[in-house]
């Protein structure tokens, strides 16, 4: 058999000897064979194997840097080609809009990880989680929370409805964190999944074995898995049961994450009436909801929730909104803004669950289940029983609370209409749904925002408030973010994904560490009050970072601080607070014991203090953090500050790297009168 | 039958009134009757709705500080009845040390909490989780996570080795973030617990619903549990293992976590020969852990893993100190320093197992196996067979491959030593346990903790570095602390309990909440850029806590920079960095055109524009955060300020509270020059 789908593995392509049982896969909207997929005798175990070993090997060369910059390559290269892909696209149903939301939201990913690993992650391997704590009264036992990577292979299981932007938004922060990735993609539009990872095995920007790629079943995988894996699993809940209840993930310490298509709700809200912009909004939130993709997505509004008032005056406005703006037809043909579902056993499928609604009580207010008429590639009508063509269809239930419009999803352009009175009622409707992705609320009330938010908060993965002011920049109910979480509790699959640089820890073990100031720093880059210090020849400040050391330090002098100076720095800035300039105001005052020098002025007197003038490696002093004043100065007293170098992050692309340095000043009884972070930018080398 | 250990539901205390089923508990050290248990025919799915309803809402009524506070109150009554604890501990087999552990130790969880919540989380509900994420280009719509509290109640089941400090490190993060809990402890020393309770109870500090205790079997209660509900679990894998299984928490949405004993690791490095502190460090911390609460600890070491040639050295070492210091006993009895197991099954259990290790190649070459002679409470020797009482044992594996050696757990006074030659021998052996809550490595050498931390970290939840610099610091290889995370991955559970704040956030939801600057500031309690701004009559420094609102803004006036202004600045503060003092070496500069204004002038200027100067509410300027210069400032260049209230704190016991305000300096083409965050202690009205 010809066009076989290959697979890659152990870093080659690889198609079956035996093509007997290879399934074909055809195009959604002409029915005609695209590919065949078959993984008959492919040693799965052999290729997590690969990914341990050299996966590993290959990834733990990089930094975290080093990391985000390759995958900003790869979304460069994928820019490039994407025209492959959206062809390729086309044959999955999807229209330009609906592969947009695919191909550039996955290159989107790619974006967003690379810029957010340069930013918010150090170039290093190891991560420090949250603040240093002191574990003995001597500072001479610390605690702290590091992130390292797993040690094993990243196995990612995706839906069929995304097989780009699926993918990619589980590698990305997959590889940022130092894993190499198994991609299964889903069968009906696996060859879409494939032609994405050719580019990338092209581009030759993969290090070895980062990723591989299963174009078919996965057979007995779950078997080689073991401690340091992970599953992250996006599809159907009923599959994440089977997977999840495997042994290596019950006590095999296999972590296991799942996002699941879920029962989303939007709620209109009571001020939002037909003479509000949050209708229209609301309306057309709706409309892309059931029509995007052709419906076919985990986050999709299923249960339009609506004061019961207005259930008519919202089924009107979709109708027509949809009668307006949707033409059914093959995605390749001119003008046609909705195309057909994936495959005909899709189709299928949401027919049955459709029936399953109207049984429950569901009454078809828009649209039909009758195969429909659609526009053909040049213009003629289409052979629509050969595609996976549906219309757009509005149920209505007049008992909000039959069990069926909260259980049970048709994964399609489907969605149906529930009534409210009161704001209570709607929290328990939108509960109902066992957990979800996301649930949407068109208010411009903030008050009742904020009833709903303490009501379904905790029941939703994402809640999207959309008024007047968001409205036109919205990204949308059912659009995940790189930036924020996407996965719900319960029958959401109980996972987060995505969420910025927390999906790069899903990847990571977080250990808590304990001993000495000098353990702590050696392990994270990071110097620790209490560490070896060193004072050398030369001021630190003419030091390259290539030059510097973690413990470099300067010890200024000290400044007396006179009752002259503090008035001087008041006229001069402006500043004449009271603590600054009355004595008996600020006596009275539960903070001082009289007038006391301003703590700009201590900070700007500091700098003085530990400052080399000429020009030299230290570039600029960008910011300062965590800046806290402690000890009051009184004229007379004076201040002495220690400046240590802290961390060192040296950039991959730029000829300086960031320096923080950690500030102490100190008056002449030795107390804290102030400690900070000094951010600053120095020459690499 | 009388003594039934009541337990504690709808806030009354119970007792069955069928006792034909009801358990003795046995004194460990004289086998003695200390109670009966049974909860034959308790309504678990009554209590389980009590915590739900009166629980939920009564907690819902307090604010994190407001709980923090009881908390510490609480922390503060068990303190002073602390006596009674320790009688009823010392029946389990307790020294009082061992009794420390679990009484002290669960007091100081509360108390650390209580810290904690007051300087880590808001005076509110919801926590916001991360920065705010923008989504649109023009700022109307913003991206941010938040944390509420699960709906549901927190179910605790606890092991039997440490009653109070078990269930107090559980209760405690539920407390705080607003959960209600139902403990479970475990049958052979739920009378300690129940204790406990009974003084809470008494104090009148616990809410209504907020804590109920299950004292004895909890039958059905998890057909009970669903969406929204969590169960923390303490014991053995097989256990956490069947209650995983069940399918509220694998399809119902019920989270489930769980820490469960593992076979930990101690490592002695190569440089840690026994002339140095190290090797004595680690025999000390060997011992400690072998007879603390006779080794019947989670964390206590099962693996001694030393370097080949030290072997004989440890086992000497380690015989030697416990000859010298452990005196077996009724921990009641003078100068006893090690006490029974906590029950005769649990000793046989132990003698079962060791009885495994020596058919798998263990040799026991310290303590034997025999009933040992102990000291009884008036100096006389006991009747040793009516406790459970055994001798401290090490065995020695010769091969340390041998599977038993990793994977058996005898559950008391019990180590085997296995010896190693490389750091990637050492580092296979702690995997080899897969995945332990603790390992500690005894080594003064950065390089060599690097290396075994990046071969082990990923498989623990905790790495202790032990060296002279911490050994008589350090709370030691088997405590946890309330600060830094508990559990492990695989083996030990795949769970995490404690970490500090963290552990308040695994009883509540992370939901992504989308919307307008406006609704995010409503939602989150923190004022956000684009949202409404107030100015008023009065000066917002005018304005007390209770007065003041998010938004409440002043703009200032503009004030002009001279190069004059720049370099009196400089001779002032003795800041002549050449950026502000010459032309030609600043031109040069990668980031400024030319001299330009200190960044200390650029904020302390701000102040001097933003400040009122007459005594009034706002008592002090404490910290700033987050600073960031954007732009740099030439000389002719003006600049100007705008404050915004940003996040309003009142504090619960102080008479004033924190109000953080948002601070963007612009200049005159309008271009950001700096931004960062003003912290202040304002009066509270």
């Amino acid at each position: 058999m010809n066009n076989i789908l290959p697979s890659y593995v152990n870093d080659a392509w690889w198609t079956p000897a035996d093509t007997s049982t290879a399934v074909a896969v055809r195009d959604a909207s002409t029915g005609a064979i695209v590919a065949n997929v078959s993984t008959a005798g492919l040693d799965l175990a052999g290729a997590l194997d690969y990914a341990r070993t050299v996966g590993q090997a290959s990834l733990g060369e990089l930094t975290f840097h080093q990391r985000a910059l390759l995958l900003k390559e790869m979304a460069l290269v994928l820019t490039e080609r994407k025209r492959e892909l959206y062809a390729l696209s086309s044959c999955t149903g999807a229209t330009k809009i609906d592969s947009m939301v695919d191909i550039d939201g996955g290159i989107g990913v790619l974006f967003t990880y690379s810029s957010k690993g340069r930013r918010e992650l150090p170039n290093a391997q190891i991560y420090a989680d949250g603040a240093v704590e002191p574990l003995s009264k001597d500072g001479s036992f610390l605690g702290r929370h590091i992130f390292t990577r797993l040690p094993g292979v990243a196995v990612q299981i995706n839906a069929f409805n995304f097989p780009v932007w699926g993918s990619l938004e589980k590698f990305a922060p997959a590889f940022l964190a130092g894993m190499p990735t198994v991609v299964k993609p889903a069968t009906p539009t696996g060859y879409v999944a494939e032609a994405f990872v050719r580019i990338l095995v092209e581009s030759g920007l993969l290090p070895a074995g980062s990723l591989q790629l299963v174009s078919g079943s996965v057979h007995d995988l779950f078997d080689h898995l073991k401690l340091g894996d992970l599953v992250a699993f996006t599809g159907s809940a009923s599959t994440a049961e089977k997977l999840r209840s495997h042994a290596n993930v019950q006590v095999g310490g296999v972590r296991f994450t799942s996002e699941t298509d879920s029962i989303n709700a939007s709620i209109l809200g009571t001020d939002a009436t037909p003479d509000t912009p949050e209708f229209g909004a609301f309306i057309k939130q709706v409309v892309t909801e059931i029509t995007v993709k052709a419906g076919q997505k985990c986050t999709a509004i299923r249960r339009v929730i609506v004061p019961n008032a207005l259930v008519d005056s919202v089924v009107a406005a979709v109708t027509e909104r949809i009668a307006e703006r949707i033409v059914l037809g093959d995605p390749r043909a001119e003008s046609v803004t909705m195309g057909p579902l994936a495959s005909l056993e899709q189709r299928d499928e949401v027919l049955r669950q459709v029936q399953n609604l109207r049984a429950a009580g569901g009454e078809i207010v828009m649209g039909s289940t009758d195969i429909p008429v659609v526009r053909g590639l040049d213009g003629s009508v289409l052979n629509a029983a050969a595609g996976a063509f549906l219309e757009p269809m509005l149920l209505r239930f007049t008992d909000a609370q039959a069990d069926a419009v909260h259980e049970i999803e048709a994964f399609g352009p489907v969605a149906s209409v529930i009534g409210y009175d009161t704001v209570a009622q709607a929290v328990d409707l939108v509960r109902r749904g066992g957990g979800s992705l996301v649930t949407s609320v068109a208010t411009h009330d903030p008050k009742l925002a904020m009833a709903f938010m303490e009501g379904i908060a905790a029941f939703n993965g994402r809640v999207l408030l959309l008024d007047r002011d968001d409205a036109r920049s919205s990204t949308g109910h059912g659009s995940p973010v790189p930036q924020l979480v996407h996965g719900g509790p319960g029958r959401a699959g109980g996972g987060e994904e995505l969420g910025g640089i927390r999906a790069v820890f899903h990847h990571m073990q977080r250990t808590a560490i304990q001993g000495s100031p000098d353990m702590l720093t050696a392990i994270t880059g990071i110097w620790h009050a209490g560490a070896a210090v060193q004072h050398g020849d030369r001021h630190p400040f003419r030091k390259t970072v290539a030059e510097l050391c973690l413990g470099d330090q300067i010890d200024s002098a000290a400044r007396t601080i006179t009752l002259a100076d503090i008035e001087a720095f008041a006229h001069t800035t402006g500043d004449t607070f009271y603590a600054h300039m009355d004595e008996k105001a600020a006596a009275a005052n539960p903070f001082f014991p009289g007038r006391v020098a301003h703590g700009y002025l201590l900070i700007a007197w500091a700098a003085g203090l530990f400052v080399d003038p000429a020009p030299g490696p230290v570039l600029a002093n960008y910011g300062l953090e965590n800046l806290r004043f402690i000890t009051p100065v009184s004229p007379g007293d004076s201040i002495r500050v220690t400046l240590t170098a802290k961390q060192i992050t040296p950039r991959e692309t730029d000829e300086y790297g960031e320096v923080r340095w950690d500030a102490v000043l100190t008056n002449q009884k030795e107390e804290i009168v102030a400690n900070y972070d000094v951010l600053t930018l120095v020459e690499k080398d």
